[in-house]
This record gives C-alpha cells, structure tokens and sequence, in this order.
C-alpha cells in the first residue's frame, strides 16, 4: 500500500483521485499541489454566472478549505509542480525541496489552444478557467457591448448563449460549416442556430480567425477575421482544450496522437508508479479504439477516481468511452453519444441512419416541446452506433441511455420494441427513441 | 390477406389496431366499432384539465372524425357490438345485421371494478373515463367542496393532485398502507404523501371502503369506512382497471388468472382468426411470465399495432412487459421498472438493493433537485431487476431506460461504469443510477 500519494492538479481529476486514494488507503499521505487558490470547485458553472442563470459565483464552490483537512487530504494552494522525476519517485516543487513520493498522479488538465495569430498577447482575449479570473471578468461584462467568440465549441456554446442573455451583441467565428463541427450534426445543430439568430446573435461559419487588432493601448478592439473586421471590447477564445502535458513529456511519459497521455484501463502511465487522469490523458474511444482526448468534467472526476484507487494499492478499470454529451444550447438541448453521422461517414463507419421527431410531453399538455432523434446503426446487425438529439426536454438522461446501449451492443430491433412511459405532463404516447429505431428498422 | 378487419373498440388499442391494419394491408375494409360518441382522443389527460393545468377538453382529441374518412377506417360511432361468433366469424350489431369479418380484433378495454359496498347507484360517483362525461364532471367540479378518493391507484393519484390543485377539501381511501400499494415501495412513495399533507390532502391508508351515504335525494353526501365517515359531494372511484371481457368470454375466449384474454407473442386469442390488445388482454411479465393486465395507454396502442398489422396479414411479435411507469404525483415525480422491493419480497425473488441521493442538475444551478433511486438486482450476477425512483426531473425518461436494461441483462456493474453527461443546466456531476449501482456493488 502507498505511503504517499502526490497529486499534480486540483481539477475534478485531481480532486476525484485524492478522494478515492484516501477511501483506498485511509492511512496514505495524499497532498495535491495546484497553483491556484482554490480546488473544489465547478469551472463548469462560470457560463451560466456570466449569464445571470446562477446568481453568484460562490455556489460554485463545492467544498471550503476545512473540508479538505477535515478529509486528510492535504492540499497544498498556489504551490506549482516544475517537474518530476519517476526514476527517482520526485517531484520538485517551486521554491521547495523535492517531494518523494510512492505513486504520483498526474492530473495537470488543460490549457486552451492558442489561436496563433497576431495580437495574442492584447487585453480583453477572456480564456474561461480559473474562478476569481471569472469574477474579475464578469464585472467587465457589464460594460462591454460587442463581444466575439472564437470557435464554436461547447464551451463557446455556452459562452454565445450567456453573453446574448446578458444582452451583449454578440459574434461567434468558427472555420466550420455550423457550431460544434466536431461532434455535432448540421441537421442536430440547426434549431439551436435558428434560435441564436432570433437572439441577435451573428454567426460567422467557414471563418478564419486572422487575429486581435489592438486599440493602441494595448487592448482588443476588434477581431480581424476572413468575413470582415468585428468590433470587440471582449473576445472568448473557446478553442480545443489542449492537454497540459509540458511537465509529462519533460519526465519522458508516452503520448498518444492527441498528445493525452497514453494510459491503460487502469490509468497507468507508461512510467512505474505514475498514474493520470482527466483532460491530461487521451482514452480510447469505444467504438475502434480512436484516441479521444479533451472530455468532460464528469470523465475526468471518474478517471481521477479510478487513478487514486489504484495509485493507494486498490484495483478499478476504466471503461473505453462511448462520450453521452448534452447541453443547453439557445432555446434548445442537444446532444448524443458515440458517432454522428457527419463523424461516421468522415471515418468510414458503414451505417444506417433512422430519424423521427417526437414530442417531449403528450402533444396537449402545456410545455410540450419537439425532440428529434437520429440513431446510427451498423448495416445488418443494426447494432447501434451513435445518436443525435435535439429537443427540448430529456435530452441528457436519452443521451446516457443511447451510450451505454451502444457500449452493450443493443439494436435499433430492440429499441425499435422498447416500451416507453406514457404520462401526459412528462412522457408522449410515442418515446422518440423507439420512432427512430422504427425509422431505422424500416429502412 | 385479410378482406375485411373488424375492431371492437376505439380506444387506444383499437385506434392503433385500425391505423396498423391499414398500413399492413391498405385495400382491407377496416372497421372500427364504439359505442362511444368519439375516437382519437386522450382519456390520460383527463385529470390535468380537471387539474386546471390543461385549458381545455378539447385540447384532448387528437383526430377529428374526417381523418379517419381519409385514412380509410370505417369507424362506427355509437354502435355497440353484442356479441361474437369465431365459428361464423361475425358480429352482432346492436340494430343491425351481423356483420362477417376475416379477422376480428377484441379491444374493448376496461370498467373499474365495482366497489362492492353499499350506495353504489347514488348520483356523485365519479367514474373517470369518457370525455363528454368528464366535460359535465368539471362542471360540477366548481361546486364541490369535499371530495374522497376511492382507492391511491396511478389514476386515483393523478385525481388527488389535481382536486387539491383546484382547492377542494380531498380525502383518499386506500385498503394498503401507502400509495400506489401494488407498484410502488413506502420509501418511494413518502415524498409524495408528504407533499400532499402539505397541499391539504388527508390520507387514510390500510382503510376499509364501505359504503356510500346518501343524502335522502339520490346523492351521495358521505363515504363510510373503517376510518370513519367522510363528507362529500364527489367520490372519484379509482380502482383497478378490470378487464372488459364479457363479449369475449360469452364467445369461449379463454381468460387467464386476472380475467384478461390470453394471448400469444402476436397478439392471436385462443380462437381462430381473432386477435386482442389493451386492457382486455393479460401480458406477461419479462421476469418469470407472471400476467399482467391493465397496463398503460402506451402498451394498449403499441399491443394495437401489433394485433392489426397480424389481423391484416402482417408478422410483429409483442415483447414480454417490464413496465416501465412514471408519474407526476403532488410535489415530486415517480416511478420505476418490473419489480419493486416490496413486490420482490413478496414473490420470494432474492435480491440485493443499490440506493442512492442524487440530484438532477449541478447542485448550485437553480431548479436542482432530488432524486432517489433505488435499484433491485439478482444476488451474485447483479442482473438488474427492478427499480423504483422518486425525484424533480427525468424520472420518465429514466424509467424508459431501466426497463430496457431489465430486458436487455444489464447489471449493476454496467450500470455503475456508465457514462454520464455533466451540464449544469441538467445533469449533475454524479449520475444517481450510477451512484446506487455502486452502491448496490459495494453490498
């Protein structure tokens, strides 16, 4: 059993993985080492505080530093991690002596892309991550007129939405077709686009970003892109949320494709004794084994707990991933699991495609709203693949639901003969699901 | 290929029977016999207008009567069907000839089971069903100032909520010791008793009906029980949806333990050349083929599209039931899948229980609620084979899954390595199926 657990990070990774080695090994020294202020905390709620849907930013904290000491775990604030060596089993701390450890875990997270174009460096470019940045920022907020969002990501979907709630008028730049290119459907993302419109937001698809043009002291005025000059007091750069792999690479750990580091089913490194998790790490895909990397914060709290069990001498796998996503996105929630069908096609996945639009209550009650659902299916076995919503109600508990059906290998046969509560204020005659695979079988 | 298929009955069952038969076979004379004045519309949604959370009846109906003319079914309205012959394949029409069929679809769905107590015939008991029947009772409604419900069944629960929504003075009698005594286990269910306290609702469980006291004109003004007597103007009687089956067994239909007709995977009766769907039937259960009968609105009209697409020379099998059910009930949602706690126990099934708290959104996004979940597997493979949830949200579409994964062999282990999505707007860290599968490993 380890002695001492060192955990490099404080994020949902992190902390998942310090609260699990402390169940394992109630008797280990668990310190985590984050350069920030704070741990314990939801990042993920500093869109909807900007939007005014959560009155404050102290909700998002989920602990205080007493919880912490209360739990054994000793986390050590504003403390950076230069490196470690896992020859030696060391970390070497900024200003301190090396620490020793018997298992590390590193769970350093993400750092967004740079968008590598002039005028990175000027005032007024709003990276959201840290929490007392965001309340800085949301005091800016209030006096800003025009923004732009760079990249249509989740993140800047949610980014998009709170800004025009607030009132702000509001650009997004993206150098894809249509919002959330990677993962999404045109035909899933298209109410949420109509709906952003009806907001005032513009949208600005098949974009290059060209770079921040300055105000001659020193901050953004405008965002110089390849469909014309936008002005700007305020730009969100929502990129890809690149692993922070500087300090893994420095002490020779493996890769992958994503630049994540590789791990095993246990979350092993390919160093002894050096455990990761979260957004650091790339995990193989479900579905053929792509490496994915960049998930949610619920993906790295259950790798960090799977990590820190291990790291303290227990034994947990974790599952390849299936990915559910949803969210709140302008008037709609869209989401899904496993593959589109633009992902599909681009990788060659044969597929059959069966499509329905449902409702989310029986067609008369008030708040009825429309859900469609496009489930993917392996030619013949009809195996499900993937799945696209976009509706208004239900989408995040369908979402989990269609991924571990694609993870145990259930057919658009069975779905297409699934019974389905009927409850006027909560539940249509049809479930869209089984209209879909029906859809599907029929084809 | 069927020439002619006749439908006894226009409602769910016999409505989607009508539509299925037609697809299968679109030169088919498909008739529909009711003695009913309408068809197409949602007896569901009945309470939720008395409720005043609906505007209106006629929100209810789904169909006039000219979209049947050009779907090409025949309906019959106002036309009573008097009995049936297999042999000669004919039906006696009240008025009317026989009229012969090629195929013969039995869909004349339930009556409540009569009370048994005195005072059955006065004026005031509320038998909810018929719309233009409803229509009347809602007028009378305005005037009634106590109320008793007869019996915490799904339907009795729907009228409890929405009389003490409509401000009347609302009492329910039930013989068990809690609601929902036949689906739902007392720690499920207590929510909701406590949220009708709160609303006025007086509850007397494990509370004997008998009788009904007359007001001397015809009327009821009291309900006697073993818990004393109850003034009232109104008695809704809500309870269990008997088998209409008089026509059936006249015509030597062989009936199954609870008095529904016993029917086959495709829906065929004992005799020859006639069919059966709804309320009238028994189905049986996936875990170990107890029969069931008197399901919901969606098994009716799914079972309807698998006897009318059969009857009119079609090949659909209708799976065994794992009941998945939800229900808005007071303050809270319920509901669940194939085997509660209680009801395990009672048929001996050994089982091991996962419970878990969880919450439907990120705990500090507003509108975040509670959900308690509690999930029955089978010792040692932890195949799941029940559930039973109460909560804020989701629990329809939660129910919808866990019945699937019933049927489907999904254990707790599957369950407890699932993925979720995490939203703040809505869906928490933590996925509470998740967590009480954990649970229910641990054990």
């Amino acid at each position: 059993m380890a002695q001492r657990v060192i955990i490099i990070g404080g994020g949902a990774a992190g902390i998942g993985a310090a609260g699990a080695a402390k169940a394992a090994a109630p008797s280990a020294e668990v310190i985590v080492y984050t350069e920030f202020e704070d741990v314990g905390y939801s990042p993920c709620g500093i869109p909807y505080v900007h939007g005014k849907e959560i009155p404050d930013f102290q909700r998002l904290f989920l602990a205080d530093r007493q919880a912490y000491v209360d739990a054994g775990i000793d986390v050590r604030y504003e403390t950076r991690a230069l490196g470690f060596d896992p020859a030696a089993r060391t970390v070497q701390i900024e200003g301190e002596d090396q620490a020793g450890y018997d298992a590390l875990i590193v769970a350093t997270g993400f750092g967004y892309r740079r968008p590598g174009v002039p005028g990175e460096d000027l005032d007024g470019l709003y990276y959201v991550k840290n929490i007392r940045r965001a309340m800085a920022w949301d005091e800016v907020l209030d006096s800003v007129r025009h923004a732009v969002v760079v990249e249509a990501s989740p993140l800047g979907l949610e980014m998009v939405t709170a800004l025009a709630h607030r009132g702000i008028d509001t650009h997004v730049v993206d150098p894809h077709p249509w919002a959330l290119g990677e993962l999404c459907d045109p035909d899933t993302v298209a109410p949420v686009q109509e709906s952003w419109a009806e907001m005032g937001v513009t949208m600005h698809w098949d974009t290059k970003l060209q770079g921040f043009i300055g105000d001659g002291d020193g901050h953004v005025k405008a965002v110089a892109t390849s469909d014309g000059e936008l002005p700007a007091e305020l730009v969100v750069v929502a990129t890809h949320k690149a692993p922070n792999n500087a300090l893994a690479v420095a002490a020779g750990l493996r890769t992958g494709s994503t630049g994540g580091l590789v791990v095993d089913d246990h979350m092993r490194t390919s160093a002894p004794h050096v455990w990761a998790a979260g957004d650091v790490c790339e995990i193989p895909h479900g579905l053929g084994g792509l490496p994915l990397q960049g998930l949610t914060g619920s993906h790295a709290y259950a790798q960090g707990k799977v990590a820190g069990t291990n790291a303290a001498g227990g034994d947990r796998a974790y599952q390849p991933v299936y990915v559910p996503w949803a969210m709140v996105a302008g008037a709609w929630m869209i989401g899904g699991a496993a593959l589109g069908e633009v992902a599909a096609t681009a990788l060659g996945v044969p597929h059959v495609v069966g499509r329905a639009t449902g409702i989310s209550r029986a067609r008369y009650f008030p708040g009825v709203r429309p859900i469609t659902i496009k489930l993917l299916a392996e030619p013949g076995t009809l195996r499900l693949i993937g799945a696209q919503m976009v509706g208004g109600e239900g989408i995040k508990e369908r979402a989990d639901f269609l991924a571990l059906a694609i993870r145990k290998g259930i057919t658009l046969y069975d779905l297409a003969s699934m019974e389905n509560v009927y409850s006027p204020p909560i539940g249509a005659l049809n479930e869209p699901i089984v209209t879909a695979a029906q859809a599907g079988v029929a084809t």
